[in-house]
C-alpha cells in the first residue's frame, strides 16, 4: 500500500458525501466514552450504542469521545441527532485526510493526526483524529481506542486546575495541546536516534546505515505531511470570529501555535541533518576506496618490479653473464632491496601513508 | 515529440480566436451524449450531429458531453448556438492549455486534464477535459470517448443521491471531483510502484533502476504540470460571485480543495523519495565498488609477494645456497605460509572482512 | 563576452538620458516599414529616412516598424515628433534591457526579446523587441530586418480577421502573441533534443554528453531570464487603468498571460530534466566503474594464485617430491582447474557476474 | 538528548498553565540583582529572595534581574506581585521556546536566546533569556547567572550616554542590542574557523575534515534555528503600538532589525560555504583516486608484459631457438627496454603524467 | 579574519550612537571635495577641515564629499552642523552595514557599497559609501579618496546634460547609478571569467579548477550580500514620499531599479552557472578514473593468462610431454596470440574502446 495515500477503492464512483470508512478497521467495536463536568460536579459513562448516550447538559462542558468509525450505521445516527453536516461525517471517516479545520453549520470541525508504532512494520503510522466543537459538547473521533487524552481525562477529574472553570472550547485546546506534545515526544525520539547516527556514520560503511537513514527520511517526510499543516489550523483557530471560541482561550492557542511551529521546525532541521548524513556517508566512502587503493598501488608497484627482475635470471638462454657470477644471486637481491627502498621513499614524498 | 509542450505547428501564425485543433486526433467522429434530468424525470440521447441536439429545458439540469474535437466546423456551429466566445472555444480545441478556469460572457469555462497510460510508449499521457458552464447547460468535451465520468452517470440514473436535487454547479462539482478522485488513484499506483523500488535500490544495481527512476520522475514531472494548478482552479471556483455557483455547492468546492492540495503534496512527497532513491542508489554503489576494490587489493597483496619469492627461486643462478639444502623447498613453502598469515592479520586490523 | 549581460562601456559615466546604442550593430541602415489599415483600406510604405514618414491617420490603425538601432540621430529626430520621452528612446537603444513595461506621457512602453540561433557560435542569443503604443500609434523596434512579424502582417493584409476591426491595442496584442508563440517553439526545440539526449545517457559515456548538458543548461538559462518577467509584462497590461487599453483586448491579455506562464513552466520542467540526466549520467558511470573493477578483480583473482602455484614448481630446489612423480605436472594442472572452480564458484555466490 | 529539541518529561500530561522548569538547572540558588536609576540617581541591591525586592519606584527605571529559573515557588511570587500571566510564566520556565515576543496583560514578554560554548560536549548550547516589560519596570530572566549585560550596566553606572536619560524601553533595547551583537561575535568566531577551514580542504583528506564540516553545519542550524526569529521580534517591538515603546526609541529598534537580518544572512552565508566545502573536499577525493589509479595503471601495465616475456624464455622447451643465440639475453633486454619506451610514450600522449 | 562579517571588537559593549568607526583605517587624513552649482554657475573646493566648508547656498545644488571615515571627531562637528542625528552617524561610520535606506530628521539616508579589487588578497573587498540628503545639500561619505564619482563630477562641469538644471535628488540618484553601473561592470568580469572557466573543466583536471570555482563562488556571494538589497533600497527612494524627492525624478529611479534587479538576476545566474561547473567538473573526473582502470583492467586481463601459460611450461616436472615437442615451443606462442585475439573481441564487444 502507498504509504502517503491510503487506498480509496471504497470511495472511487461514490457520491461525495456518502459515509464509507475509508482506511483499515482497528478495532471490533464503536466505543464511547462520555464525560460531562462544570466546577463543581463531574459525571462519566461507556457505552457500546450510540443511542444510549445522554442529552448533553447545557450547562456542563459535554465531551463524548468515539472510538472506532467502521460503524457506520451508529455514526450516521449520532450525526442526525447532533445535526453535523454528511460532508463533515465523510471527512472524519476518511482517514486520509489532510489536518485541517472549518466552520459548518454551527460547529468547528478539526481534523488532526495521532502517531503510533507499528511495530510489525517497524515504522510509524499515522492514526485520524477528528473534533467536533457545538455549542454545548464536543465530539473527539478516533480509529483506535486510544490513550491519548488520559491526561486530560486525569486533570478533569482532579477538579483542580484550569480545566474545571473553562468551557468547551478549553476542553478543544487542551486535547490539541496534548496531541501537539505527543508530536514533539515523538519528534524528540526519532532525533535522537538521528544524532546517535551521526557517530555510525564515520566508522560503519555497510548498507544497514543506509537503510536507516532512508528510514529516518521517510519517517520525517510522515510527520511533515501530517503536523506542518497544523500550524494553520491552530492559527485559524486562534483568529476565529465563531462565538464558540472565548476570547480568555486565545491566549492560549497562539502558544499553541508556536508549540506547532517549533514541531515544524525540528522536523525540517532533523531532515537536513539526516541529509548532512548522506552526504557525509558518501564523502567517507570515497576516503575509503581512496585508502584501499593507495594499499593496492603500493603492493603492486613494489612486488611487480621485483618478479620482473627475478623473471629475468630465470631464462633459460645459453649465455647470460651474471648468472656465472659467484655473487649473482646476491647482487640480484640487493638490487631488489634496493627497488624497494626507492619505491618506499616515492610513495612517502606523494604522502601516502 | 517534446513531452511537456504539444506540437504547436497548426497554430503559428494563425490569428488568435481561429479554431484550430492542436493535438492528436484520438477517434474518428464526434460523439454527443446528452443527459437533462430533474428530480423527476430522466432522459439520456446520443447524437453524431451538432444540430440534432435539442434546446436545454430551463428546467431541468442538462449536460452535453462531446468526445473528439477535430470536426471544428461541429464545434463552431456548437459555439454560436450556445453563444460561446471564439477565445473559450479556441482554448478547448488547444488541448495544451495549462489547467485553468475564468468567466466569460456568461459562462464558467474551466479547463483539466485526465490521464491514461499509454501502453506503447509506456508512459503516462495527459487528455484535455474542459466544461462550459451556463446557466441551464454543462457542457464537457473530451478528445476521446471516455468513460471517466460513467460512475457520475450512474448516480444520476440511479434516481437516489444528491446530485438529482442540485443544479448544474453540482453537476459540475460532481466531474471535477470524479477527475481528482481519478489523480490520486494515479498517484497512489505510481506511489505504490516507487515504494516497491526501495527495495530493489539496495539489491540491483544494473541500468534497469536507473530507467526506472528517471520514468519515475518524469511522470511525476507531468502529474505535477497538470495538476498542480487544480488547487487554484477549485479554490477560484469556490470564492467565485458568479450567480452560476449555488451557495450550497461552495462547501462541497472547499472541500475538492482540499483534496487537489493533497494530491499536490503526494506528488511532491514521491519525488523527493524518488530523488533519495537515486542517492542512496549512487551511495550504495560506491559501497560496492568498495568491496570488490578490497577483495581484488587483499588478493593482489597475499599472492604477488609469494609469486616473487618463487621467482626468486627460480633463476638460474650457479650458486644459490638455499637451493641445495635438503629442506628447502619445504622451508620456501612455509615463508609463503607465515606471509600469508602477516597478510591475513594486517587486512583483519584494517577491518576490510 | 559575458553572455548574460553585455558589454557597457559605451555607457559607463555617460549621463543617464544620453542616447547611445548598446549591443552590437546589425545591420547597416535603418529601415522603416509603415503599415495603416482600418476596417476598409490599407497601405503600406517603406523608407530609409524618420523624416519621410507621412503622419498618423487618427481614423485608422497606423503601425511603424523601425530595424536597426544604431543610427541614434535618426532615432532622436523619430522620439522628438512621436513625443516619446528621453529615457525611454534610451531604454529602446540599450539593448541590454530586462523584459519590462511601463507608461510615460502618454505612451506604453514595452521591452521584450526574440531569439535567434547564432550558428557561428551554435547558441542561441537574444534580440531586443521594443513597442511603443500611442494614442493613434504602435511603433515597434528590431535590432535586426526580422521577420517575427510577418504572420500579422499576413493577417492584416488578408482583409478577414479581427484584426483588422481592432485597433492599436489588438495589434500590440498580435505582434506579442506571436513573439511569445516563437519563444513557445524554440522551447519546444530544445525540449526535443532534451528528450532525445536521454537515450544517450544510459548508452554512451564520453564528454560529448557532458557537454551537450552544459549547453542546454546555459540555453535553458537565458531563456529564462528573459522569458520569466514576460508574464509580469503580460499581467501589467491586462491590469493597466491607461485608456489606451480596451476593455475587449484584455480577455486575449489573459490568454496570453496563461501562454507565458506555460513557456515559464516549461523552461522549469526542461531544466529540472537536464540536472537529473546529469545525476543519471554520473550515476551510470559509476556503474561502469564498478563493472571494470569486477572485470579486473576476477580475472587478477583467478589467475595471480595459479601463477603462483607453476612459480613454485619453476623453482631450482633440489629436492621437490612433486617434480618427480609420473603425473606431478597433470596434477598441478588438476589443482589449477579445481582453483578455478572455486574461484568461480565465489564470485558467483556474491553475485558477481 | 536531541540537540534541537529539550527533553519535555517534566510537562507532558501537565496541565497548560502549570508551572514547571523545562531544561537543566544551571546554578544552585535564585539571584536576584536589581538596579533602579534617573538621571540623576542610581541604586544597586542583590537579593537571593523575591520578597526582598523593594517596590518600583515610577519615577525611576526599574530593571530586576534573575538568574536561575528553577525556583519555581519564588518565581510564582514574583508573578503574582507583578501581575504576570501564568501562561507568559509558563513560557519563561519552558526553556525550550522559540524566540518570540507578545503583548500580555499590561506587558510586553519578549523570549530570546544567548549561547555559551559547552566546552565538555565541544559545542554550543542555547540559554533562555526573557524579558518582561511593564510601565515601570523590566524584569529579565536568566538561566545561569549571566555577565552578557555587564556592559549595559558599566554604561548606567557611568552616567554618561543616553541610558540614563530614556525609560524602560530604552533599557530593554540596550540589553536586546546587547544579545544580538554577542550572536555576531559568535557568528564571526565561526566564520573564521569556518574560511580557515578552506585551506585545509585541498591538504588534508582523513576524517577529521569530515567531522569539522559537520559539527559547523550544526553549529550553524542551531544559530540559525534561535536567532532567525529574531528579526521578526524585533520588528514586531519596532511596529508596537502599545504605550509601553516610546516614539523615540523606534528608530534604534530599526537599526536592531537591520542588525538581525545581518546575522541571519551571515549564518545562511556560511552555511551555504560549508556545503561547498564539501562538496569540494569530495570532488577533491576524487581526484586523489584518480591519481592512484594511475599510477597503478603506469607501474602495472610496463611490468607486466615484461615479466610475460621473462617468464616465455624460462619455459623448458626442448627447441626454443631463441635461447641458443649467444646474444639473445641482451636481444631480450632490448626488447623489454623498447616496451618500456613504447609504454612511456602512450601514457604520455595520453596526458596521464 | 571572517570575510563576510567586520571586526566588531571596538563596538561590543558601547553604547548605541556612541561613534566608533568599525573598518580599517584607509586613508591618513579626512579630505572634503565641494561642489556646489546651478544652471548658471559652478564651484569647486577643496578641504582638509571640516569647519572651512561654507555653508550651502539653498539656490545652488551642494554636494559635499568626505573621504576618510576615521577622524571621529571631525565628523562629529559635521554632524551637528548638518543636523544629522547621531544615530545616522554611527550607521555611516560603522562600515559594516548593510546596504539599506530611511529617513530620519529631515534627511534621506542612504548605504551602498562599492568594491575594489584587493591584490594582496587576489579578492574583491567592499568599502561603504553612504550618502545623507537634505533640503539644500547632498553629503557622501567614503572610506578612501575614491574615483567613483569623476564621471559624475565630469557632467556637471560640462555644463551641458540635465544634471545642472536638476536638484540635490538628482544628483543622488546620478551617484547611485554611477555605483550600480560600476557592480555591472564588475559582475560582466567576473562572468567572462566564469566562462572561460567552461573550456578548462573538461580539460583540465587538477586543483587549481577547483580553487578557482571556490574562489569564484565566495565572490559571488560577496557580491550577492551587498548587491541584494539595493533593490529595495531604490524601490523605497522611488515610492517615497518624502518632499525630498521631486516627482520628475522618480521615473529615473524606476529605471535604476530595474538596473539593480538585473545585476542581482545576473549574480544568480552566474552562481549557479559555477555550481553546474563544479557537478561538469565531478563527472568528467569519473569519467577518467573509468578510462584509467578500463586501461588497467585491458592489460592486466590479457597479460596475466599468458604469464600463467609461460609459467606452466617453465615448471621443472619430469613429465611435462609439450616439452619434447618439436615445435611445442611455437605451439604455445600460438595458444598466447589465441588468448589475446580472444581477450581483445570481449572487450571490444563491451565496446571498452
Amino acid at each position: 500500500m502507498a504509504r502517503f495515500l491510503k487506498n480509496r477503492n471504497g470511495l472511487q464512483g461514490k457520491a461525495p458525501g456518502t459515509l464509507v470508512h475509508i482506511g483499515r478497521q482497528k478495532i471490533d467495536k464503536i466505543h464511547i466514552r462520555q464525560i460531562s463536568f462544570n466546577r463543581e460536579e463531574i459525571q462519566e459513562h461507556q457505552f457500546n450504542d450510540i443511542d444510549s448516550v445522554p442529552e448533553p447538559d447545557p450547562n456542563r462542558v459535554n465531551w463524548i469521545n468515539i472510538d472506532g468509525l467502521h460503524d457506520v450505521e451508529s455514526l450516521e445516527r449520532l450525526r442526525s441527532r447532533f445535526n453535523i453536516s454528511s460532508l463533515t461525517m465523510e471527512d472524519i471517516l476518511n482517514t486520509d485526510q489532510r489536518p485541517r479545520i472549518y466552520e459548518e453549520s454551527g460547529h468547528i470541525v478539526v481534523i488532526m493526526k495521532s502517531f503510533y508504532r507499528n511495530e510489525e512494520e517497524e515504522a510509524y503510522r499515522s492514526e485520524q483524529i477528528s473534533f467536533v466543537l457545538g455549542a454545548h459538547h464536543l465530539i473527539s473521533f478516533q480509529e483506535r481506542i486510544g490513550d491519548h487524552f488520559d491526561p486530560v481525562r486525569d486533570r478533569i477529574r482532579s477538579r483542580f486546575g484550569r480545566i474545571r472553570e473553562r468551557n468547551d472550547d478549553y476542553l478543544l485546546f487542551s486535547l490539541m495541546d496534548c496531541l501537539i506534545d505527543s508530536y514533539l515526544s515523538i519528534i524528540e525520539k526519532i532525533g535522537e536516534r538521528v544524532e546517535m547516527l551521526e557517530d555510525k556514520i564515520l566508522e560503519k560503511h555497510d548498507q544497514s546505515v543506509l537503510k536507516e537513514i532512508y528510514a529516518y527520511r521517510n519517517e520525517l517526510r510522515l510527520f511533515w505531511k501530517n503536523i506542518r499543516p497544523i500550524r494553520e489550523v491552530v492559527g485559524f483557530l486562534s483568529k476565529a470570529t465563531s462565538p464558540l471560541i472565548k476570547e480568555e482561550t486565545r491566549i492560549y492557542l497562539m502558544d499553541l501555535e508556536d508549540l506547532a511551529t517549533q514541531a515544524t521546525e525540528a522536523i525540517d532541521l532533523y531532515y537536513s541533518m539526516v541529509s548532512d548524513q548522506l552526504n557525509i556517508y558518501h564523502t567517507n566512502l570515497s576516503n575509503r576506496v581512496n585508502d584501499v587503493m593507495k594499499v593496492l598501488t603500493i603492493f603492486a608497484s613494489i612486488f611487480i618490479p621485483l618478479t620482473l627482475i627475478a623473471g629475468i635470471y630465470g631464462t633459460n638462454f645459453d649465455y647470460i653473464p651474471e648468472l656465472k657470477w659467484h655473487w649473482g644471486y646476491f647482487m640480484m637481491l640487493g638490487v631488489m632491496v634496493a627497488v624497494v627502498v626507492v619505491m618506499l621513499i616515492y610513495f612517502k614524498r606523494k604522502r601516502w601513508f
